[in-house]
């Protein structure tokens, strides 16, 4: 069973773009391409920042759009590219899911620039309807994030931070082979012991692929109830601090659950944003410092 | 950019059975396989049940994995595939993430027998670590779910319940393929707007899939606080139930967001089966109607 990790002779139909042993394989079909691995998109940025997580619905989307509204915010030029291709949740997040991908010669595409320097680049924006499902195999998602690398006019970027869907499969591989700067990887968890394992898989894959893991996020840890004021123990509250210690890499910090948060995202308008006097939010505060520390550790 | 739907003749790797474009493709290649349509796997199973959503950690695993175990528990032979490839939480919840896959003849794998009439398959029992992340490619996927249908030793099934990832992507366009009598699919969403607008995605696939669509769940609905027992607005509520019938398909029922069941998971014991009593539960009873109304509509 374990021989599926890789092709045989008889499995192989000879698409080495797609295959994990592209690397190895002496099969001559594959001597056209003697590295196996696609070159580097064309794009000029200085920091590409990856943000995945191993489970789904920790609040991956959540915390790049945060990040990057922070990251402009701060002055920098960011990009944003919401890379699930599936369930491109960025736009609805940001408020902006009715605008739509343009190009004035054909060639080139604009991205929908949220401010004067964040623009961002989704599959949303290419659908004819909202629930218009995208039933795509890996080869054909390659061919679009290449494309939302290269096609788009970025203009030179400081900071690119690109929102995976969940898990270690066609999307993260293609992102990780394909961008050039890659300042490294942050993991979404949130502090339940299922969401904890399968962060543990995404940092593994993360150093499989020879990139920084920049550190874990630890995402809707604690929750206080609004009436009361009691703490309930939702998802709990610590794993993911556990766990970076544990595999060695950074805590960048938590933030609590918040019931501002999710009626932001449903709102579309970012949480970061949202608030006026927000100074004094816990929640605010934990997204500040962790977008802090990421910047410390990359620098400009 | 519309046009990366389907493959060019430039872009076109020979590989037609990962190709959306196969069963109306008429270039030379694809001749061999008229149909374009890998053949059915061999599997004795009367129905096959997807559960899928359109966005992670809304609870899909645990919404299969008290599913197969409530049916268990009326006596039907019931199987659990476990597709969720890079994320596989299934074990974890059932607390049998130490067993592995065995054969005795190096060609019938035998899968992990919870209870007389339960056996599950997941990638997780054929992994060195646990946290060993799975880093393949759309292609690879296949291989392996054809043999989780075709080369396991399931005997004669009533049911079979298949946990997919997030999302309409590789794993769910292939088990639709390749699964024989296939009674429909499942949608799991949490109420908030985000997720209900990629279940929704996740309907018109399967609707295009001509697949029916046994009903939306709507989990983590409504919360009410442990000690002041007031109602905390988390994920919201009814967001599932409206979303069913806007799209005209079944709502199957609502599960409440309950601590209990996330510390089931986390101490990998089936919330189902975790009570002693447990018809007092308005989480078992959601549970115990909602696979009420997916057999009354399936039959046996």
């Amino acid at each position: 069973m374990t021989q599926t990790n890789e092709p045989t002779n008889e499995t192989c139909a000879g698409n080495c773009t797609a295959c994990p042993s592209a690397t190895k394989c002496d099969d001559p079909r594959n001597t056209a391409e003697p590295k196996g691995l696609p070159p580097k998109a064309e794009i000029s940025v200085k920091h590409v920042v990856l943000v995945l997580s191993g489970k789904g619905g920790v609040g991956k989307s959540t915390v790049s759009a945060n990040l990057a509204y922070a990251l402009a915010n701060r002055g920098y030029a960011t990009g944003l590219i919401d890379l699930d291709i599936h369930g491109p949740d960025i736009p609805k997040m940001l408020g902006i899911e009715d605008a739509r991908l343009q190009s004035y010669d054909g060639k080139v595409i604009e991205p929908v620039r949220v401010t004067g320097n964040l623009a961002v680049v989704s599959m949303a924006f290419l659908l004819p309807e909202r629930n218009t499902p995208v039933i795509w195999r890996g080869p054909m998602k390659m061919t679009v994030i290449r494309q939302f690398l290269e096609d788009v006019n970025w203009g030179d970027l400081d900071y690119l931070i690109v929102d995976l869907p969940p898990g270690t499969g066609d999307e993260a591989l293609t992102i990780a082979q394909l961008a050039p700067n890659i300042a490294g990887a942050v993991i979404v968890t949130t502090p339940q012991d299922v969401a904890i394992l399968d962060s543990s898989k995404a940092v593994e894959f993360v150093k499989k692929l020879e990139l920084p893991v920049l550190g874990i996020v630890e995402n809707m840890s604690g929750f206080v109830c609004p009436h009361c004021k009691a703490e309930i123990d939702i998802f709990g509250r610590g794993g993911g601090k556990r766990e970076a210690e544990n595999l060695g890499v950074p805590f960048l910090g938590s933030i609590p659950l918040d019931l501002e948060m999710r009626q932001a995202a449903d709102e579309g308008r970012p949480f970061i944003i949202r608030r006026t006097g927000a100074a004094e939010s816990p929640t605010w505060k934990s997204f500040d410092a962790i977008m802090q520390s990421l910047v410390d550790q990359i620098g400009d």
